[in-house]
């Protein structure tokens, strides 16, 4: 086809110091850390100093469910951010660190794509900054000193059977998903099974995304709870004094990393929880960040709008005091014709009429984000095998929901191709027409607050959980855990508990096979289905074939 | 007492900005890739650039046994380089860097003590630039790889009850010290035995130390023995195809970290392989940079003389193709009166006979250093109780020797307290005197070469070894392994295999208990006694402590 490929253009970067692309943001040379050339943390004196300043607008980039056709959401946020730009807005972008494990099963994922990318690219799927490292470090402490605690006398009377907290390594080691610990007689201390999780599954990666400074963060890791006595009272973090310590490990870590655009845009680049068992968006300290500094942040949460944007509402604004100005919904042509029953080996024909059936997945979730009092605009990220019968039936059906949708092309043009969405974008950012609210208020009791998500979001017609679920749920409202909101783990790929239910369904049910208190984090996870934490290699792991050429490049990773 | 501890005077450091010092070695910004304002790496293009150049002066700065009164090797050299410079000469240091796990357990580690330190401290005893991490990422994929293989099919037949391979973590962590891993049924894998060791322990770390370049990297990491087929043959990392990915992920590792001492002069700080089951010296890529940039290149070896010392000659110098120039040998007045026989309560007494009787210790080194052909100069580092018939006393000892010894009050004095040493130590350096050989040729049989450092440099009678251990190594030998060094892990406290035996034994035997090949770091580990490769956390970890202040500083880790 002759197009390049992601890392052909990113390669081809014409990459600025970071310390201009700081400089556009007013700050100066100390105000950054280094790490090389193109990527730096902004110093917490810099953050401090900024906090007189008002924000600015909050636009929220989400899609419809993720179909192997790929939806272009974290593309579409940058080529918006761009966009923005280069109508002569004062834009940046907020996106997630990836994790460095999975690139060695599968080809990593770029920070966007085409001419709408973030770079440098392969630092930031490998080591980057080392935030994933220090929160691999501190939930390391965190167990060490757990199982160093039972052994020298266990004076909280952990019951060793209830150890909650489990380890965590960024590496998918299928391996050590259950493992026997502590064996090999009175020297290593008492046998119990645990297991290792993968590194962006660890409540430390939750916390830190949702701290708004180091003394928050210290806080929350000391109300983790990682265990449970014979009496069933919880033992803390900070009854194990770890919490301090954590802190330090983390003191970095928590600093925003500023990266830039193919176009030289400002990007924070930070945090990744799961976008399951936790609630997907990149930090809130990079987003506060990022407001006082610029007048538009585009920024994007994990998965389809069921999970993400519903999660970046009700957990991330709820907790951190943001209001989205504006949502941005990314469809493609593809995605929406394999909704509406096509094969992907077929969806290189034109089918305006499986379009037109896909698009009630678009439409349930234009309705799901103006209910929270949002405005959205559809983006239909471009695909050159797209027709304009195909386009224009989709702008059609949005058109219908009252609402309207955008071509973008910044995969192939860069910002270019997202000016007419960019300012359609800052148009109804600045118009004040948002009036943000969460779905439930926090002192809903807890499974009523699931049965909202499943009725109003997921469009259920009930929520299955057995006695011992109600109660434990209970149990934790009595706990004084009732104020907190509910974080939903369920399949990404359709609006039911069942991933091959495309489209828009009705009538279903949404199964909780169980609920796990993310004390720290601030959240109740609720597990609808099967949630894997600690994914295996393929067969033909992508490692066997990352290496370094004969220039030093790295091969094999994308 | 009125002395500021080494924490207070590193704060209060006037660094100079990393670029700065990188300049006195002839580096361009360019050259260096910043970590923060105060750490940087050099790059690759800067390394193959200088290596047209001579070499300057390499000295090698090692210890008489360790004892609890402390010994101050890297104070001294620190002391030294500084002192070099303040006498005119271009001189740098290149030292170890800390590992991360165990500062939790016990206080950390400073670089250095008083007025001859490296920084910023915190940072090199935390993070620092990311180096260990990268090291266990490295040996966490393969570990992966491994399992993964299996799982799928085992192609290279592994003997799933022999894979050599374990796992690592930076942490001090004993409940990983033995585990049963794989549990949980078909899709977690084949249940096996197998545990964890800290990152320091890791081959990879081994491998990066005496890597040359990347390809040489490479090369060693894919020449690891993974495991053996049932028929005992091994199975590589390159068989499972691991060496590529992994050396993706070491590629900015193997670049050497610049910082700089108190007084502003450079150190290359790069690399901590064990001192015991690996060689315990600074990468071979830092040393020989560093030999490219300055005109004296001062670096250190691993706990004592007859572990660090030997190990730096006959493995570092030996692969590396470096001859040191001169040795300094510190001691000090309370570990010869510790060696005479005084408990550690009583050092404060003046006591010149005890003095006179611990001198045998110091005797020894000096002898071992000198069958080196390489000349050698005792330092005394000076503490405050120290009385002048004391210091007389050693000078004396070591006169009698056939060598010198100079008092030195670098950590009361930086610099000042080093001049005499540092100009004493250029002239030998610059004499040429040295005649540097190891002490075996390759070819030597394996267990000769067991025999020949426990003989000459011990002073055992004899090196006792069961036909099993005895047959391993002629196995090894038929395997092309015989040409390779031996790496003896014994203790660090005394000349014998007892660690309560100090001063100069004679006439103890070596009981070797095991022998493993590090085929991929290039030598044969010989064990003698019991060598933890995972510490435990003590009943009151210092992370209990460990925090941030009200003003963002680091409290309770020094």
């Amino acid at each position: 086809m002759g197009y390049k490929s992601d890392i052909e253009i990113a390669r081809e970067a014409n990459k600025k110091p970071i310390m201009e692309i700081g400089a556009k943001l007013g700050m100066e040379p100390n105000d950054l850390l280094p790490y090389g050339h193109d990527k730096a943390k902004v110093s917490q004196e810099f953050i401090n100093s900024v906090q007189g300043k008002e924000d600015g607008k909050l636009i929220l980039v989400t899609a419809i469910n993720p179909t192997p056709a790929g939806e272009g959401k974290t593309t579409t946020t940058v080529g918006l951010g761009d966009g923005l730009n280069a109508i002569g807005k004062n834009a940046m972008i907020c996106i997630r660190e990836a994790s460095l494990g999975p690139n060695f099963g599968m080809k990593g994922g770029a920070a966007g794509g085409g001419y709408a990318q973030v770079v440098p690219m392969e630092e930031m799927n490998l080591h980057f900054t080392g935030d994933f490292h220090a929160i691999t470090s501190a939930h390391s402490l965190l167990s060490a000193m757990i199982d160093n605690h039972i052994y020298w006398g266990n004076e909280q009377e952990i019951d060793t059977r209830r150890v909650a907290w489990r380890r965590v390594v960024d590496m998918n080691d299928r391996a050590l998903r259950q493992i026997t610990a502590s064996l090999g007689g009175v020297s290593n201390g008492f046998p119990r099974e645990t297991g290792f999780d993968i590194t962006v599954a660890s409540e430390v990666m939750a916390i830190l995304c949702l701290a708004t400074d180091l003394a928050d963060l210290e806080k929350r890791l000391g109300d983790i709870i990682v265990a449970y006595r014979r009496d069933k009272t919880p033992v803390y973090c900070r009854d194990i004094k770890a919490s301090g310590a954590m802190t330090v490990l983390l003191k970095d870590a928590m600093q925003p990393n500023l990266v830039q655009t193919l176009e030289n845009n400002p990007a924070f680049v930070h945090g990744g929880p799961f976008a399951n068992i936790a609630h997907g968006c990149n930090s809130v300290i990079a987003t506060k960040t990022a407001l006082k500094v610029a007048d538009y942040v585009v920024t994007e949460a994990g998965f389809g709008a069921d999970l993400g944007a519903e999660k970046f509402m009700n957990i991330k604004c709820r907790k951190a005091g943001l209001a989205p100005d504006c949502v941005v919904l990314v469809a493609t042509v593809r995605a929406m014709k394999m909704n509406g029953g096509v094969a992907k080996a077929d969806l290189g024909e034109e089918n305006v009429a499986a379009v037109q059936d896909g698009c009630a997945n678009l439409g349930r979730h234009i309705g799901n984000v103006k209910s929270f009092g949002v405005p959205v605009v559809v983006a239909i990220n471009h695909f050159v095998t797209d027709t304009d019968a195909e386009v224009a039936a989709v702008k059609e059906y949005v058109e219908g929901q009252g609402s309207e949708a955008i071509l973008c092309q910044h995969w192939a043009h860069g910002s270019e191709g997202t000016k007419e969405l960019a300012t359609r974008v800052a148009e109804i950012a600045d118009s004040g027409v948002s009036q943000f609210a969460p779905l439930y208020r926090d002192d809903m009791p807890l499974f009523e607050k699931i049965e909202t998500i499943a009725k109003r979001i997921y469009r259920a017609d009930e929520v299955l959980a057995d006695a011992k679920i109600r109660n434990q749920l209970r149990e934790w409202e009595e706990a004084g855990y009732g104020n907190l909101p509910v974080c939903m783990a369920k399949t990404q790929y359709s609006f039911s508990t069942d991933p091959n239910l495309r489209g828009a369904p009705v009538g279903h049910s949404v199964p909780v096979r169980e609920v796990r208190l993310s004390a720290g984090a601030g959240f109740i996870v609720v597990v609808c289905g099967e949630i894997m934490t600690m994914p295996g290699l393929p067969r033909k792991p992508a490692a066997e074939t990352i290496c370094l050429n004969a220039d030093g490049e790295i091969e094999g990773l994308f």
